[in-house]
């Protein structure tokens, strides 16, 4: 049993004394003191237990004894830096290019999923020659400088927002919240000639595209699934402009989205991006990451004359541990856990939505769920401050969720993919509990939403008939609350 | 024990098939398997021993069974994301701080000494509202974009090198192979004014300064040990253009200089750097890092409203490893060792030196010591093929050196600190015979040399009476060799 060394209050006082204060806890109220967890729970000092609805980087379930072991055991061998040669850097980039199209067969280890990015951007600039990169609305793609400029879930915190010349931010493909949406006849379409448009307007100021980044999902960017097909179209305009795609499969890989190992193969087989980027589960909490890329862009990259060293990517416990993840989801089989626990979370959601006007949109595929919040169903207003007391309220229960997106009021499920049905009975026992409460206090009501609902369906009815896309702006409705919530987590 | 899962000669072919062709292997010519290793020593396949001098990243040895115990012990338990309160991180901190002069008090844990150089160019930028930085030639700081743009150790080795105007070059304060050498009467200002120099044309062109970086000895620049005095005077310059001063630690801290924790601290206790980034020996081979700052510089940070989040950063296995490489270091008095040990090898190297003409020189500080090879002594012309030569030898007797610098000549001993007098006996004394079977194979001989020692003295006494100082441009004879040399190593 893990014992504290100091007490709770000498903890925070301390964290506040040494550590920077622009990096935030969760439950910055009343933050939770964790001391050891195992597949998807997590105990407090007190031992008390939380159910983990969030922690995807536990990818295989908090200290999982046969990752913690394959570590273990390395660590005791050797590590080292990859100038020399080992068998467990060569076997584990062999195994998970067998995860991988053909043609995606080159890797880079580094250590994070930040190192992961900035290196994709340095291969798109090398192999293209070109210096703009097209990313997506609301996207975060890490902490280093280069990709701050390309995030706009970041840089939109910025008390005066700027970013580079050679950045572009496409429209997030969200077709609940986004500009062309669920009821549109081909949103795939239409968001990629968005991007389209985009390349258009930068060759006219003479820029070149290098890339087009993306999250294969976004996540922090509100859970959105985009449309099949999107990529393939978007693909193809920037391949034209002899650019590159970059699939972030940082948060969403390895299995989590049920039906494929990667998320970007969602989007049908005849989908390959040239870049493919990984991080956070890859090794159940080691700091590790892994870039992989086809074989030209690869030699491309060689051709700079610069070589790349990575201190600690590659090295043979990071690697090790590595194995041990993909060898766990396979003995669990955890990315078929994913489909089945997933696909009754969602449907619990689903039936969820029927009953509560807070519930705008479930969306999710496999153990990446969203349940976006809002005070109504037209205007689809983000309810982002019930979104953080439902998961306040939730953490008193002892469920740990968490609140995401531009607006803050996607309540986001990504759990360790060990997580259960009796834990998705659970949580969704809660969370029903609770919106009925909030609804209550609030004078919230089924009917006045299911009001809105036809309100809502004549709407696009007499627009469609007059040949309009239905587009709603609604996506500003709501500053003050935006802002007043835009500082409280990364 | 060990064993291989591939023959040696599959590893390469898969290395080959899977890995980076950029990510180069030591010895490229015959690279060495390593499957285990312990203190200063590693293993190959065979169990063949090799005496490690290179690897400072080992810092209290391979696989040090405290170190390894902590951070399997950790594993076990939990590793989590720094949004939990949790014991480590802040004990860490405080005992970091320790080391620290007193208003270096402010820690954001990173995962790589690249990761933590970035944010402290963020830190700068933040608060310093300037965008220009000043760099050191011949200087690394990382493999990130914004690193590499600040890295002309890694710039020159472009096809085409460019840099971003916002990044000005310093002279590297080098007094064996600088603009300003040993013989000059105040390098260190001098030095220094060059510094002063970049800022009055940056300003004269509308540039601000927000800092000066430098590694505070210069490691792949060659082991360059700057002159006393020098960081003080670039800071107060600095300064007064509303920059700031980041030491860059990552692979010269943590006791290896011997007298002082910090290398930075050899410059004087009048000296307090305003970043301090570490990386390598922090972890003993973990991948995790730090940035040190102040609490004005942390607060000016938080004040953009951008909150910093590192999903991997400051775990609770980082920071459990992390405390133990500090225990091992103070336990095991690893820094006095530095001290003791290091002292002991650079007087055997000395000596050496008095019966090689190809050692131009021989510098050090505790555990990081360079040897710089030189084709004659008036010219310093670099013996960069020798260099070579000498490593491959040592490598045949099962001895781990490397060689580096802008002309790839210098020897560069920064051994586990664990190293011993006998270790250091044993490498001087194979690199007394390599040298002499080189020297005789090129027919140089002591007296040639001697000679142009008293050629050196005599031209300079010449220049000292006409009122020159005493400047030599042997840099850039050599051109043809450096560039040979220059794609071989990162």
């Amino acid at each position: 049993m893990a014992s504290e060394v100091f007490s709770k209050q000498k903890t925070i006082y301390l964290r506040k004394k040494h550590i920077g204060p622009s990096c935030k806890v969760f439950f910055s109220h009343d933050p939770i003191k964790i001391v050891r967890a195992k597949g998807q729970y997590m105990y407090n000092e007190k031992n008390e237990q939380y159910l983990d609805c969030i922690n995807n980087v536990a990818h295989v379930g908090h200290s999982h004894p046969e990752v913690v072991s394959a570590g273990a055991k390395q660590m005791e061998l050797l590590n080292t830096n990859s100038r020399f040669l080992h068998d467990n850097l060569v076997q584990y980039a062999q195994r998970l290019q067998a995860t991988l199209p053909e043609k995606l067969s080159v890797c880079y280890f580094v250590n994070s999923g930040s190192e992961a990015n900035d290196l994709a951007l340095r291969l798109a600039w090398q192999y293209t020659g070109h210096k703009d990169i097209i990313t997506l609305d609301n996207a975060y793609h890490g902490h280093v400088s280069s990709l701050i400029n390309i995030s706009p879930y970041k840089f939109h915190q910025l008390a005066q927002p700027e970013h580079s010349q050679h950045v572009h931010v496409a429209p997030s493909p969200d077709i609940y919240r986004g500009k062309y949406r669920e009821d549109h006849p081909d949103p795939a379409t239409a968001y990629a000639d968005d991007v389209k448009d985009i390349i258009e307007k930068a060759h006219a100021k003479g820029c070149k595209i290098a890339a087009f980044i993306a999250e294969s999902l976004q996540s922090c960017g509100g859970q959105v699934i985009p449309p099949v097909g999107y990529f393939q179209k978007v693909a193809q305009h920037v391949r034209k402009a002899g650019g590159i795609f970059i699939a972030d499969e940082v948060q969403v890989g390895f299995g989590r989205v049920g039906t494929h190992f990667w998320a970007f193969q969602l989007q049908g087989e005849d989908f390959i991006p040239d870049i493919v980027t990984m991080g956070k589960p890859i090794g159940n909490g080691h700091p590790m990451s892994c870039v992989v890329t086809t074989r030209e862009v690869a030699e491309s990259f060689m051709s700079s004359g610069m070589d790349y060293f990575n201190t600690f990517g590659g090295n043979p416990v990071s690697c090790a541990i590595g194995l041990a993840v993909l060898d766990v989801i396979e003995k669990e089989d955890l990315q078929g856990n994913a489909l089945r626990v997933g696909g009754y979370l969602t449907e619990l959601l689903k039936k969820l939505k029927e009953r509560h006007p807070l519930i705008g949109d479930i969306r999710g595929r496999g153990l990446f769920v969203g349940v976006e919040l809002v005070k109504d169903w037209i205007k689809r207003t983000p309810a982002t401050a019930e979104a953080q007391d439902v998961i306040y309220r939730l953490k008193d229960q002892r469920i740990l969720l968490s609140a995401d997106g531009p607006h803050r009021n996607v309540l986001k499920f990504k759990p360790p993919m060990c997580f259960s049905t009796a834990d998705a009975d659970l949580a969704v026992e809660k969370i029903d509990q609770i919106l009925t409460d909030l609804e209550n206090a609030l004078g919230l009501c089924m009917s006045a939403n299911k009001d809105s609902t036809n309100a809502h369906s004549k709407r696009k009815e007499i627009l469609e008939e007059n040949g309009h896309e239905f587009l709603s702006n609604d996506t500003n409705d709501n500053q003050h609350t935006i802002k007043t919530n835009k500082r409280q987590r990364t």
